[in-house]
């Protein structure tokens, strides 16, 4: 079992730009600056993502992960 | 009781397309990765599949377990 | 107490036809393949059942238990 | 404390007729086979007890707890 | 801190009467038998009170204790 | 870390009003009897503040923790 | 594995004014005392931001950490 994998995935995405789409749809992007086994988050930089393309700055953030449905790592 | 069967068959789909099904009715096709014991996933060029049949590119994803309904591996 | 009795039935369903009700409706017939303590569930030649009696094929399975409201397991 | 009062209910109603209100509203009334620490249940000869009071038969049936909202064991 | 102050009112109210207030609004009176750490309750001549002051007879019951806003136990 | 900190403010509050919020929008005030590490609250005189200022007397109350939003405790 | 960059944020925060989004759309804004492992927050001189930009003053206040979805610390 590669028990691990989301984990190495996140690590690797530290200090990378991540995409987070959240319960109810809405969408962040930031700076990974870490994590925990919750998959609680701590960005920088990080903006919310409007459907028309358009983002508002919200600044340095800490997102529950149980808010969280997928997070996307930046492409490699 | 054959409580490893989950993670037998999805040992078994690493490294093949899975497609996931999640609260809400989304649709996700991709690479299976890896995955934990809370069920989170890890997959490689995922998409998200349309009622129509068309896709929408997701890259890397993490999808969280806690949202998924059902997860079909690859038919042998 | 008889705490082994839903293992117990499930147990003797291995191998069998079961049908299980989701959270939201949903009816899901299969060949029950293994589960563990969660109620994770996985099937072998599923469909969807439809209230108009059609069946949809998913193939192999795995649906997690927190999505499950029952399970019928066929009959002795 | 009386911890074991649930409990006690339960194991008193092992082999009666038990009547269980879901969460959603459905009533489904069946012979208890058995219980977990889950309040899952395992029931026998079940059918759902419908508004009008008409019924509707399910045979043998595991519940799962956390989609129980009461349970009325039979009249002493 | 005050740990078992919950406890300690569920435990001096075992015998008498309770009004229980369930998520969706519904509200349950009955004589308090038991409860157990999860606040599942074991009620005795147990009645629906409906809004209208009227109440509904449900006889035993047990109320799953994660349906459960408030309970108000009989006035000292 | 400021483990204790919310447990330090409601050990505080014991003896005194406290202000509660439920999910759903209820209001709660009462006297803080005590509480458990769930959150789960013992209320005494405890009343339901309406919008319009108005309140309803609900006496001796029980609140369970995984309800509440908010707690207000009394200006120091 | 960065598994302290919440508790990390959040420490470096204690006795700053932060943003808290709340599920349901609530903004609560105040200075944070302290805080849990649970992430239930202590708050001083809290209130709740309108969308308008108005704020409505709410004293010191518990608020539960499962009804959090983002925590924004101060600008550093």
């Amino acid at each position: 079992m590669s028990v691990d994998m989301a984990v190495k995935v996140l690590d690797e995405s530290v200090g990378k730009i991540v995409l987070i789409k959240l319960k109810g749809g809405k969408m962040i992007r930031g700076t990974l600056q870490g994590f925990d086994q919750h998959m609680n988050l701590a960005l920088e930089r990080a903006e919310e993502v409007m459907d028309d393309g358009k983002s508002d700055s919200l600044g340095t953030l800490i997102v529950r992960g149980d808010n969280i449905i997928m997070i996307s790592p930046p492409p490699a």
